[in-house]
């Protein structure tokens, strides 16, 4: 298993994500890795470190796309980007490489995907997809965390069925619970895209349970949540702000005095288990799901472990058969009936349908 | 100064609702109460409790709109409801009352509301905005929190310029700082809506900052964040609902063993102030912006000391000259050219004025 590392991406790169290859290799004898990005500076980097040089290789690339760079901008003129070097190696290798690494540019990295490997059979819009700790313990996966902006109701029955599948094939979850998010339980809540999608997730073979509200996301009731990426990008970033916020807060309550110092001390194995059970690396990356080709999101401040946690996440996905799964599943939605029924329903569809009648009795 | 009360809404309707009442008018020699629901149920309440009777009303009001009822519905049907009533109470008396609190529903409330009250002059659609405490100990005020699902980006410059009049009027801020809920910080990012929406931001006579990811909202580094209700609601619930989760993990983390609890106890004062920073309760309720009338929404589970927050809100602002203040700003609006411009842009204005071309076209 032979798995592609942007050894150039990501707020502590390239030295954090070097240590965690080294580590990773360390643990798993079966595993290959490819670093890609500056040739020189990574050697440096490796100098005095203990590694089995056989399941390491180096692929040079030049650039460097920084997180502020217009995606399709950034990828169409940097050619010799660590980036879309990898990309486009696990394009052309498919056999040699399971999946792709990175730390760098969410745009940039969604957009090299998406342009170069290409979308599945079917799927009309991949979808970035988070995976968070919940407070059961449970793993959440949220769909879509901000690649799609202004995203149809199609795109995400989608989302929920590319969810589905992830759960179910890699993470072994039996029936993931499926949620949408919305302002409300009841199926008539919510704006006009939920209202439009409730209906459509009733139809689809998968565990639909209804609408989730926002405060409910963690609480480890719901395996998938589904939302369009704007809302989704809110639900995650205000999550993990309030979050950090609290645990921030607490921390500088437990130094402001002696007494609360000293409660602190008592304290600090049971908060290190609490902090472990909270950390949103330790389920690895962000999954991109919908393209031909696996391609994983590390969060752009990771360090060593978390970025690890991200290399034995695409080692389980590149194990899976997600992929083939995907198209066949994606195969039979086309056949069934409630995506007929959808697109009858499809607003912009019935309108050019409306049209042509138009057209037609002018004609007559 | 007279504030209707709704005695049968909310959780903890009516105990909680009329101690908070009493309460309140313990504190505030000046301050009048109508107790709006069962006048025999309210009566019961009071029985062998202290308190100033002249400065108390109860208005009978036979029926309950429940959490769970479809709103518009339930205010045509329920005309003997504590909210309908308190509401018509509140528009035939406007010189004898200057607010109503309710914990009830929420969608009863603000359709009662926007129906009966009607909306000031200029004003498309009332806002509610709820305030919160953030880690600098400043409110922040969000419009809107879910009263509108699919608004336009003249609402939103609307909500933007509602809030910055009561942050301003209401509560004292010189320059309140507004920023657009968005998914980056860049002015390009976003969907549809916020894009169009940032450029009729900073054309406004406020102190617009730019876009603000969700992760910033409790930082203390803006007073007022603006979204559409969908993403508004989303970014509320899920921040109280991260801060909750983390608060109960920490409970049962200290209780979890024998250390960790002496270390709890040693921490208790500390931590109790820390929990009141963060007491969402504290600024009272969410007001309604941009109504004939100042209607305060309490939390549904609030308790008495909540909702006494909410009763004193509403003093603050019956006090304030809030609505006549809106009113000459939203005249002002309507006379500059931003909104002129906004106009010419505005794609239903556009559409209609392309229609219109198009029947002269075809009659000529």
């Amino acid at each position: 298993m032979k798995i592609l590392v942007d050894a150039f991406g990501g707020d502590n790169a390239p030295e954090e994500i070097i240590n965690a290859s080294l580590l990773a290799l360390f643990k798993h004898k079966d595993l290959k890795i490819t670093l890609v990005g500056k040739a020189e500076v990574i050697q440096d980097c490796l100098v005095g470190k203990k590694y089995d040089q056989a399941r390491l290789d180096i692929l040079d690339a030049r650039e460097v796309i920084g997180c502020d760079e217009a995606p399709v901008e950034a990828i169409r003129t940097k050619k010799d980007s660590s980036i879309v070097r990898a990309i486009e190696e696990l394009k052309t290798k498919p056999d040699e490489y399971c999946a792709f690494v990175s730390a760098g540019s969410t745009g940039a990295l969604l957009s090299a995907s998406v342009l170069k490997l290409g979308r599945l059979k079917g799927v009309n819009r991949p979808v970035l997809a988070p995976i968070l700790p919940t407070a059961k313990g449970t793993p959440v996966m949220l769909v879509d965390s901000g690649a799609n902006m202004d995203a149809k109701s199609n795109n995400l029955v989608q989302f929920a069925m590319l969810a589905h599948v992830y759960m179910n094939k890699v993470l072994g979850v039996q029936k993931p619970r499926v949620a949408l998010l919305n302002v409300g339980v009841e199926e008539a809540k919510g704006n006009e895209l939920t209202k439009e999608v409730y209906p459509l997730l009733k139809q689809l073979p998968i565990n639909f349970v209804g609408n989730m509200e926002a405060r409910e996301f963690l609480s480890g009731d719901y395996d998938i949540v589904v939302a369009d990426g704007f809302s989704g990008n809110v639900l995650l970033k205000s999550s993990e702000g309030a979050l950090k916020m609290l645990m921030t807060e607490i921390k500088s309550t437990i130094m402001s005095g002696f007494w609360s110092k000293m409660g602190g001390l008592l304290m600090k194995g049971k908060m290190k288990d609490l902090k472990k059970k909270f950390d949103y690396e330790g389920f690895g990356g962000s999954v991109l799901l919908g393209t031909k080709g696996i391609v994983i999101k590390a969060h752009g401040s990771t360090k060593a472990k978390g970025f690890l946690a991200a290399i034995e996440q695409a080692m389980v996905i590149g194990q899976s058969n997600i992929l083939t799964v995907i198209e066949s599943e994606f195969e039979k939605m086309q056949s069934v009936d409630y995506l007929q029924e959808k697109a009858n329903n499809d607003k912009e569809i019935s309108q050019a349908v409306q049209e042509k009648i138009n057209q037609q009795n002018e004609a007559q």
